[in-house]
Protein backbone atom coordinates (compact mmCIF):
# COMPACT_ATOMS: atom_id res chain seq x y z
CA UNK A 1 0.00 0.00 0.00
CA UNK A 2 1.43 3.24 -0.40
CA UNK A 3 -0.99 5.53 1.33
CA UNK A 4 0.49 5.72 5.02
CA UNK A 5 -0.76 7.93 7.91
CA UNK A 6 1.57 8.54 10.76
CA UNK A 7 -0.41 8.38 13.90
CA UNK A 8 0.68 9.35 17.39
CA UNK A 9 0.63 6.43 20.02
CA UNK A 10 0.54 6.59 23.51
CA UNK A 11 2.04 4.04 26.31
CA UNK A 12 0.28 1.48 23.88
CA UNK A 13 1.43 1.04 20.35
CA UNK A 14 -2.44 0.85 19.40
CA UNK A 15 -3.41 3.50 21.61
CA UNK A 16 -4.20 6.35 19.07
CA UNK A 17 -5.91 9.60 20.84
CA UNK A 18 -4.39 12.60 18.71
CA UNK A 19 -7.84 14.64 18.10
CA UNK A 20 -6.07 15.71 14.62
CA UNK A 21 -5.43 12.33 13.67
CA UNK A 22 -8.87 11.45 14.49
CA UNK A 23 -10.11 13.92 12.00
CA UNK A 24 -7.52 12.58 9.39
CA UNK A 25 -8.70 8.73 9.94
CA UNK A 26 -12.67 9.66 9.54
CA UNK A 27 -11.89 11.89 6.36
CA UNK A 28 -9.87 8.99 5.13
CA UNK A 29 -12.89 6.45 6.22
CA UNK A 30 -15.21 9.21 4.90
CA UNK A 31 -13.71 8.73 1.39
CA UNK A 32 -13.71 4.90 1.45
CA UNK A 33 -9.80 5.20 1.54
CA UNK A 34 -7.19 2.77 3.21
CA UNK A 35 -4.05 4.09 4.59
CA UNK A 36 -1.40 1.97 6.67
CA UNK A 37 -1.39 3.33 10.04
CA UNK A 38 2.11 4.07 11.18
CA UNK A 39 2.44 5.19 14.99
CA UNK A 40 4.60 7.69 15.60
CA UNK A 41 5.32 9.29 18.92
CA UNK A 42 6.60 13.14 20.78
CA UNK A 43 9.94 11.80 20.09
CA UNK A 44 10.06 10.87 17.11
CA UNK A 45 10.72 14.06 15.10
CA UNK A 46 13.60 12.64 12.95
CA UNK A 47 10.89 10.66 11.09
CA UNK A 48 9.08 13.35 9.91
CA UNK A 49 11.99 15.24 8.78
CA UNK A 50 11.51 13.64 5.01
CA UNK A 51 7.96 16.25 5.92
CA UNK A 52 10.00 18.79 6.73
CA UNK A 53 7.10 19.02 10.09
CA UNK A 54 7.36 17.49 13.34
CA UNK A 55 4.13 16.70 14.24
CA UNK A 56 1.35 14.04 13.11
CA UNK A 57 -0.91 13.19 10.90
CA UNK A 58 1.35 13.62 7.89
CA UNK A 59 -0.38 11.98 5.08
CA UNK A 60 1.47 10.19 2.41
CA UNK A 61 -0.33 9.13 -0.88
CA UNK A 62 1.79 7.94 -3.70
CA UNK A 63 4.57 11.00 -4.30
CA UNK A 64 2.06 13.64 -2.12
CA UNK A 65 2.96 14.69 1.71
CA UNK A 66 0.50 16.45 3.10
CA UNK A 67 0.84 17.77 6.99
CA UNK A 68 -2.14 19.08 8.91
CA UNK A 69 -4.98 17.89 9.51
CA UNK A 70 -6.62 20.70 8.03
CA UNK A 71 -4.50 20.36 4.78
CA UNK A 72 -5.57 16.70 4.86
CA UNK A 73 -9.14 16.92 4.82
CA UNK A 74 -8.51 19.68 1.58
CA UNK A 75 -5.55 17.56 -0.51
CA UNK A 76 -9.11 14.63 0.01
CA UNK A 77 -11.36 16.57 -1.67
CA UNK A 78 -9.43 17.84 -3.87
CA UNK A 79 -7.58 14.77 -4.96
CA UNK A 80 -10.95 12.79 -4.22
CA UNK A 81 -13.96 14.76 -4.72
CA UNK A 82 -16.21 12.06 -4.44
CA UNK A 83 -18.68 12.59 -1.27
CA UNK A 84 -17.06 16.22 -0.46
CA UNK A 85 -15.54 16.83 2.81
CA UNK A 86 -15.02 20.10 3.07
CA UNK A 87 -16.86 21.41 0.15
CA UNK A 88 -16.32 24.87 -2.09
CA UNK A 89 -17.36 28.27 -1.44
CA UNK A 90 -19.88 29.21 1.31
CA UNK A 91 -19.60 25.58 2.72
CA UNK A 92 -15.58 26.21 2.87
CA UNK A 93 -15.58 29.57 4.19
CA UNK A 94 -17.59 28.23 7.11
CA UNK A 95 -15.94 24.52 7.58
CA UNK A 96 -13.17 26.64 8.80
CA UNK A 97 -15.42 27.64 12.09
CA UNK A 98 -15.63 24.15 13.46
CA UNK A 99 -11.67 23.92 13.26
CA UNK A 100 -11.57 27.05 15.95
CA UNK A 101 -14.21 25.64 17.45
CA UNK A 102 -13.16 22.38 18.18
CA UNK A 103 -9.59 23.84 18.74
CA UNK A 104 -9.87 27.34 20.67
CA UNK A 105 -13.79 26.11 22.73
CA UNK A 106 -13.80 22.50 22.91
CA UNK A 107 -10.31 21.35 23.34
CA UNK A 108 -8.71 23.72 26.33
CA UNK A 109 -12.83 22.88 28.02
CA UNK A 110 -11.93 19.33 27.96
CA UNK A 111 -7.85 19.43 28.29
CA UNK A 112 -8.70 21.03 31.72
CA UNK A 113 -10.93 17.65 32.29
CA UNK A 114 -8.51 14.88 31.16
CA UNK A 115 -5.08 16.27 31.24
CA UNK A 116 -3.35 14.37 33.93
CA UNK A 117 -5.28 11.33 31.99
CA UNK A 118 -3.43 12.83 29.06
CA UNK A 119 -0.37 12.10 30.93
CA UNK A 120 -1.33 9.28 32.02
CA UNK A 121 -2.10 7.68 28.18
CA UNK A 122 0.87 9.13 26.91
CA UNK A 123 3.96 7.06 26.55
CA UNK A 124 6.61 7.37 29.28
CA UNK A 125 9.75 8.59 26.78
CA UNK A 126 7.26 11.41 25.86
CA UNK A 127 5.92 11.96 29.07
CA UNK A 128 8.98 14.81 29.75
CA UNK A 129 8.42 16.10 26.40
CA UNK A 130 4.61 16.80 26.87
CA UNK A 131 4.91 18.39 30.39
CA UNK A 132 7.35 20.59 29.33
CA UNK A 133 5.81 21.81 26.59
CA UNK A 134 2.35 22.12 27.64
CA UNK A 135 3.60 23.77 31.35
CA UNK A 136 5.13 26.68 29.12
CA UNK A 137 2.26 26.95 27.00
CA UNK A 138 -0.14 27.20 30.21
CA UNK A 139 1.88 29.38 32.54
CA UNK A 140 1.25 26.65 35.07
CA UNK A 141 1.90 23.11 36.41
CA UNK A 142 -0.47 20.62 34.66
CA UNK A 143 -1.51 19.83 38.27
CA UNK A 144 -2.63 23.09 38.26
CA UNK A 145 -4.29 23.62 35.21
CA UNK A 146 -6.42 20.27 36.05
CA UNK A 147 -9.53 21.22 36.78
CA UNK A 148 -12.01 18.65 35.84
CA UNK A 149 -15.58 20.71 37.71
CA UNK A 150 -14.51 24.38 35.59
CA UNK A 151 -13.57 22.04 32.27
CA UNK A 152 -17.00 20.31 32.40
CA UNK A 153 -18.43 23.60 33.06
CA UNK A 154 -17.07 25.13 30.53
CA UNK A 155 -17.85 22.18 28.00
CA UNK A 156 -21.59 22.17 28.93
CA UNK A 157 -21.86 26.08 28.22
CA UNK A 158 -19.75 25.26 24.88
CA UNK A 159 -21.80 22.48 23.27
CA UNK A 160 -25.03 24.73 23.63
CA UNK A 161 -25.22 25.57 19.80
CA UNK A 162 -24.51 21.98 19.39
CA UNK A 163 -27.71 20.80 21.34
CA UNK A 164 -29.83 23.10 18.79
CA UNK A 165 -28.58 21.97 16.09
CA UNK A 166 -28.39 18.03 16.58
CA UNK A 167 -32.25 18.79 17.78
CA UNK A 168 -32.48 19.64 14.29
CA UNK A 169 -30.61 16.92 12.32
CA UNK A 170 -28.77 13.84 12.56
CA UNK A 171 -25.39 15.39 11.95
CA UNK A 172 -23.72 18.83 12.47
CA UNK A 173 -23.23 18.25 8.33
CA UNK A 174 -26.93 17.40 7.90
CA UNK A 175 -28.45 14.27 6.93
CA UNK A 176 -25.37 12.81 6.63
CA UNK A 177 -21.59 13.81 8.30
CA UNK A 178 -18.87 15.33 6.60
CA UNK A 179 -15.70 17.76 7.96
CA UNK A 180 -18.06 20.00 10.36
CA UNK A 181 -18.80 16.02 12.11
CA UNK A 182 -15.11 14.94 11.75
CA UNK A 183 -13.40 17.78 13.27
CA UNK A 184 -15.53 18.67 16.12
CA UNK A 185 -15.81 14.66 16.90
CA UNK A 186 -12.23 14.33 16.91
CA UNK A 187 -11.92 16.26 20.69
CA UNK A 188 -13.86 12.94 21.50
CA UNK A 189 -12.06 10.46 20.39
CA UNK A 190 -8.77 12.06 21.89
CA UNK A 191 -11.07 12.11 25.41
CA UNK A 192 -12.43 8.74 24.79
CA UNK A 193 -8.90 7.22 24.20
CA UNK A 194 -7.68 8.56 27.16
CA UNK A 195 -9.96 8.72 29.34
CA UNK A 196 -13.16 7.36 31.75
CA UNK A 197 -14.67 10.68 31.99
CA UNK A 198 -18.31 11.20 31.30
CA UNK A 199 -17.97 14.84 28.94
CA UNK A 200 -22.07 14.31 27.90
CA UNK A 201 -25.19 13.00 29.73
CA UNK A 202 -26.98 10.79 28.11
CA UNK A 203 -30.23 13.32 28.13
CA UNK A 204 -28.12 15.05 25.92
CA UNK A 205 -28.40 15.61 21.95
CA UNK A 206 -25.06 15.55 21.72
CA UNK A 207 -25.21 12.36 23.18
CA UNK A 208 -26.83 10.57 20.96
CA UNK A 209 -25.08 11.98 17.96
CA UNK A 210 -21.91 11.48 19.76
CA UNK A 211 -23.27 7.43 19.36
CA UNK A 212 -23.47 7.95 15.55
CA UNK A 213 -20.45 8.89 15.19
CA UNK A 214 -18.95 5.81 16.96
CA UNK A 215 -20.58 3.59 14.63
CA UNK A 216 -19.68 5.10 11.28
CA UNK A 217 -17.76 3.40 8.86
CA UNK A 218 -17.78 0.11 10.51
CA UNK A 219 -17.21 1.25 14.05
CA UNK A 220 -14.03 2.90 13.17
CA UNK A 221 -14.18 4.97 16.64
CA UNK A 222 -16.02 2.62 18.78
CA UNK A 223 -13.72 -0.06 17.59
CA UNK A 224 -10.54 2.30 18.78
CA UNK A 225 -8.45 0.94 21.41
CA UNK A 226 -9.09 3.08 24.88
CA UNK A 227 -6.59 3.05 28.00
CA UNK A 228 -9.55 1.03 30.28
CA UNK A 229 -8.87 -1.68 27.48
CA UNK A 230 -5.59 -1.87 28.24
CA UNK A 231 -4.81 -4.10 31.76
CA UNK A 232 -3.22 -1.69 34.46
CA UNK A 233 -2.62 1.40 32.17
CA UNK A 234 -5.69 3.48 33.97
CA UNK A 235 -4.84 4.73 37.26
CA UNK B 1 -44.03 49.63 -2.03
CA UNK B 2 -45.08 46.45 -1.84
CA UNK B 3 -42.42 45.07 0.26
CA UNK B 4 -42.91 45.64 4.35
CA UNK B 5 -40.36 44.38 7.00
CA UNK B 6 -42.27 44.84 10.62
CA UNK B 7 -39.40 45.92 12.83
CA UNK B 8 -39.37 46.45 16.76
CA UNK B 9 -38.96 49.94 18.08
CA UNK B 10 -38.56 50.97 21.60
CA UNK B 11 -38.49 54.21 23.15
CA UNK B 12 -38.45 56.17 20.30
CA UNK B 13 -39.87 55.15 16.97
CA UNK B 14 -36.40 55.33 15.16
CA UNK B 15 -34.74 53.41 17.78
CA UNK B 16 -34.85 49.39 16.52
CA UNK B 17 -32.78 46.78 18.27
CA UNK B 18 -34.16 43.22 17.94
CA UNK B 19 -31.23 41.04 16.75
CA UNK B 20 -33.25 39.22 14.75
CA UNK B 21 -34.91 42.18 12.70
CA UNK B 22 -31.04 43.20 12.29
CA UNK B 23 -30.71 39.71 10.63
CA UNK B 24 -33.50 40.37 8.15
CA UNK B 25 -32.50 44.43 7.48
CA UNK B 26 -28.62 42.87 6.47
CA UNK B 27 -30.06 40.39 4.60
CA UNK B 28 -32.40 42.58 2.55
CA UNK B 29 -29.86 45.34 2.00
CA UNK B 30 -27.45 41.73 0.83
CA UNK B 31 -30.17 41.61 -1.70
CA UNK B 32 -30.29 44.67 -2.90
CA UNK B 33 -34.03 45.00 -2.09
CA UNK B 34 -35.45 47.94 -0.10
CA UNK B 35 -38.66 47.40 2.20
CA UNK B 36 -41.05 49.52 4.14
CA UNK B 37 -39.57 49.51 8.01
CA UNK B 38 -42.94 49.36 9.75
CA UNK B 39 -42.26 50.19 13.31
CA UNK B 40 -43.49 47.13 16.08
CA UNK B 41 -43.85 46.81 20.19
CA UNK B 42 -44.18 44.17 21.72
CA UNK B 43 -47.96 44.97 22.60
CA UNK B 44 -48.71 45.37 19.33
CA UNK B 45 -49.80 41.71 18.91
CA UNK B 46 -52.92 42.33 16.76
CA UNK B 47 -51.12 44.05 14.13
CA UNK B 48 -49.36 41.00 13.41
CA UNK B 49 -52.71 38.69 13.09
CA UNK B 50 -52.54 38.65 9.35
CA UNK B 51 -49.30 36.40 10.00
CA UNK B 52 -50.67 34.33 12.66
CA UNK B 53 -47.80 35.14 14.44
CA UNK B 54 -46.83 37.16 17.30
CA UNK B 55 -43.21 38.11 17.00
CA UNK B 56 -40.85 40.37 14.78
CA UNK B 57 -39.29 40.31 12.31
CA UNK B 58 -42.17 39.62 9.68
CA UNK B 59 -41.48 40.32 5.89
CA UNK B 60 -44.51 41.03 3.75
CA UNK B 61 -43.08 40.56 -0.19
CA UNK B 62 -45.95 41.13 -2.21
CA UNK B 63 -48.28 38.04 -1.75
CA UNK B 64 -45.77 36.64 0.23
CA UNK B 65 -46.04 36.08 4.17
CA UNK B 66 -42.86 35.27 6.06
CA UNK B 67 -42.24 34.85 9.73
CA UNK B 68 -38.76 34.12 11.86
CA UNK B 69 -35.74 36.24 10.74
CA UNK B 70 -34.19 32.77 9.88
CA UNK B 71 -36.98 32.02 7.11
CA UNK B 72 -36.51 34.96 5.99
CA UNK B 73 -33.58 34.57 5.09
CA UNK B 74 -34.26 30.99 3.38
CA UNK B 75 -37.18 33.14 1.31
CA UNK B 76 -35.06 35.42 0.37
CA UNK B 77 -32.26 32.68 -1.11
CA UNK B 78 -35.26 30.91 -2.80
CA UNK B 79 -37.14 33.90 -4.59
CA UNK B 80 -33.90 36.17 -5.19
CA UNK B 81 -31.00 33.48 -5.66
CA UNK B 82 -28.55 35.92 -6.82
CA UNK B 83 -25.78 36.73 -3.96
CA UNK B 84 -26.53 33.59 -1.98
CA UNK B 85 -27.22 34.54 1.38
CA UNK B 86 -27.61 30.27 3.04
CA UNK B 87 -26.56 28.75 0.27
CA UNK B 88 -26.94 24.97 -0.35
CA UNK B 89 -26.06 21.39 0.43
CA UNK B 90 -23.42 21.70 3.22
CA UNK B 91 -23.10 26.02 3.13
CA UNK B 92 -26.88 25.81 4.36
CA UNK B 93 -26.38 22.38 6.91
CA UNK B 94 -22.93 24.95 8.55
CA UNK B 95 -25.40 28.22 8.23
CA UNK B 96 -27.55 27.02 11.15
CA UNK B 97 -24.38 26.20 13.21
CA UNK B 98 -24.37 30.43 13.52
CA UNK B 99 -27.92 30.87 14.48
CA UNK B 100 -27.78 28.61 17.50
CA UNK B 101 -24.45 30.23 18.14
CA UNK B 102 -25.72 33.62 17.86
CA UNK B 103 -29.41 32.32 20.09
CA UNK B 104 -27.59 30.10 22.54
CA UNK B 105 -24.30 31.08 22.96
CA UNK B 106 -23.53 35.12 22.34
CA UNK B 107 -26.74 36.48 23.41
CA UNK B 108 -26.66 35.26 26.75
CA UNK B 109 -23.66 36.38 27.50
CA UNK B 110 -24.38 39.64 25.82
CA UNK B 111 -28.29 40.11 27.64
CA UNK B 112 -26.74 39.28 31.23
CA UNK B 113 -24.85 42.80 30.14
CA UNK B 114 -26.56 44.90 28.84
CA UNK B 115 -30.47 43.82 30.32
CA UNK B 116 -30.91 46.99 32.17
CA UNK B 117 -30.22 49.15 28.96
CA UNK B 118 -32.51 46.82 27.40
CA UNK B 119 -34.84 47.29 29.70
CA UNK B 120 -34.17 51.07 29.50
CA UNK B 121 -34.84 51.35 25.97
CA UNK B 122 -37.97 49.70 25.36
CA UNK B 123 -41.08 51.86 25.35
CA UNK B 124 -42.26 52.34 28.81
CA UNK B 125 -45.66 50.83 27.51
CA UNK B 126 -43.58 47.44 26.96
CA UNK B 127 -41.62 47.23 30.12
CA UNK B 128 -44.16 45.11 31.82
CA UNK B 129 -44.54 42.64 29.37
CA UNK B 130 -40.85 42.38 28.80
CA UNK B 131 -39.79 42.04 32.54
CA UNK B 132 -42.67 39.26 33.15
CA UNK B 133 -42.03 37.50 30.43
CA UNK B 134 -37.76 37.50 30.90
CA UNK B 135 -38.42 37.05 34.50
CA UNK B 136 -40.12 33.89 33.95
CA UNK B 137 -37.71 32.39 31.49
CA UNK B 138 -34.38 33.04 33.87
CA UNK B 139 -36.68 32.01 36.94
CA UNK B 140 -35.44 35.73 38.58
CA UNK B 141 -35.45 39.09 38.48
CA UNK B 142 -34.31 41.27 35.94
CA UNK B 143 -32.23 42.72 38.57
CA UNK B 144 -30.28 39.33 39.42
CA UNK B 145 -29.78 38.11 36.50
CA UNK B 146 -27.51 41.35 35.95
CA UNK B 147 -23.70 40.86 36.17
CA UNK B 148 -21.63 42.45 33.33
CA UNK B 149 -18.75 40.99 34.81
CA UNK B 150 -19.98 37.77 34.33
CA UNK B 151 -21.44 38.13 30.97
CA UNK B 152 -18.42 39.90 29.50
CA UNK B 153 -16.50 36.72 30.44
CA UNK B 154 -18.37 34.33 29.09
CA UNK B 155 -18.89 36.63 26.37
CA UNK B 156 -14.60 37.00 25.56
CA UNK B 157 -14.63 32.97 25.69
CA UNK B 158 -17.72 32.17 23.41
CA UNK B 159 -15.81 34.68 20.85
CA UNK B 160 -12.78 32.38 20.60
CA UNK B 161 -13.22 30.64 17.70
CA UNK B 162 -13.80 34.07 15.79
CA UNK B 163 -10.80 35.58 16.59
CA UNK B 164 -9.11 32.19 15.00
CA UNK B 165 -11.22 32.70 12.00
CA UNK B 166 -11.10 36.60 11.40
CA UNK B 167 -7.46 36.40 11.46
CA UNK B 168 -7.81 34.05 8.27
CA UNK B 169 -10.71 35.79 6.23
CA UNK B 170 -12.37 39.23 6.38
CA UNK B 171 -15.43 38.07 7.14
CA UNK B 172 -16.99 34.72 8.89
CA UNK B 173 -18.28 34.02 5.30
CA UNK B 174 -15.09 34.24 3.78
CA UNK B 175 -14.07 37.12 1.61
CA UNK B 176 -17.68 38.59 1.74
CA UNK B 177 -20.41 38.55 3.92
CA UNK B 178 -23.15 35.76 4.44
CA UNK B 179 -25.64 34.58 6.28
CA UNK B 180 -23.14 33.73 9.01
CA UNK B 181 -22.10 37.07 8.97
CA UNK B 182 -25.14 38.81 9.41
CA UNK B 183 -26.46 35.62 11.92
CA UNK B 184 -23.65 36.31 14.54
CA UNK B 185 -23.78 40.51 13.54
CA UNK B 186 -27.43 40.80 14.80
CA UNK B 187 -26.84 40.43 18.44
CA UNK B 188 -23.84 43.31 18.07
CA UNK B 189 -26.34 45.83 16.48
CA UNK B 190 -28.84 44.49 19.35
CA UNK B 191 -26.16 45.64 21.95
CA UNK B 192 -24.99 48.59 19.92
CA UNK B 193 -28.41 50.22 19.97
CA UNK B 194 -29.58 50.22 23.39
CA UNK B 195 -25.86 50.13 25.62
CA UNK B 196 -22.81 51.93 25.20
CA UNK B 197 -20.91 48.74 26.88
CA UNK B 198 -17.73 48.18 25.08
CA UNK B 199 -17.91 44.23 24.82
CA UNK B 200 -15.07 43.68 22.72
CA UNK B 201 -11.57 45.42 22.82
CA UNK B 202 -10.51 47.31 19.71
CA UNK B 203 -7.74 45.25 19.81
CA UNK B 204 -9.36 42.15 18.76
CA UNK B 205 -9.70 40.86 15.18
CA UNK B 206 -13.51 40.84 16.31
CA UNK B 207 -13.60 44.27 16.90
CA UNK B 208 -12.02 45.18 13.37
CA UNK B 209 -15.05 42.78 11.34
CA UNK B 210 -17.73 44.50 13.71
CA UNK B 211 -16.26 48.15 12.03
CA UNK B 212 -16.54 46.17 8.56
CA UNK B 213 -19.93 45.04 9.47
CA UNK B 214 -21.18 48.39 10.49
CA UNK B 215 -19.74 50.01 7.20
CA UNK B 216 -21.53 47.28 5.15
CA UNK B 217 -24.20 48.21 2.53
CA UNK B 218 -23.79 52.08 3.20
CA UNK B 219 -23.10 51.82 6.67
CA UNK B 220 -26.67 50.15 7.19
CA UNK B 221 -25.50 49.54 11.39
CA UNK B 222 -23.56 52.74 11.48
CA UNK B 223 -25.81 55.04 10.96
CA UNK B 224 -28.47 53.29 12.95
CA UNK B 225 -29.68 55.52 16.03
CA UNK B 226 -28.53 54.27 19.31
CA UNK B 227 -30.00 54.97 22.64
CA UNK B 228 -27.02 57.25 23.27
CA UNK B 229 -28.30 59.77 20.23
CA UNK B 230 -31.57 60.33 21.98
CA UNK B 231 -31.42 63.03 24.74
CA UNK B 232 -32.11 61.84 27.97
CA UNK B 233 -32.83 58.37 27.70
CA UNK B 234 -29.90 57.07 28.20
CA UNK B 235 -29.63 56.43 31.77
Amino acid sequence: MTRVLYDLCGVDEDLRFSPFCWRARYALAHKGLEAELRPWRFNDKEILAFADHDKVPVLVDGEAVVTDSYKILQYLDRTYPKAPLIGEGLAAARARFFKHFAERTLAPAMLRTIIMDLLNAIHPDDRGYFRETREKRFGRTLEEFHSPSRGLAQLDAALEPLRGLLKESEFIDGESPAAADYLVFGNFMWARCVSSADLVSNADPVHAWLERMLDLHGGLGRHAKRITDIEGAYR
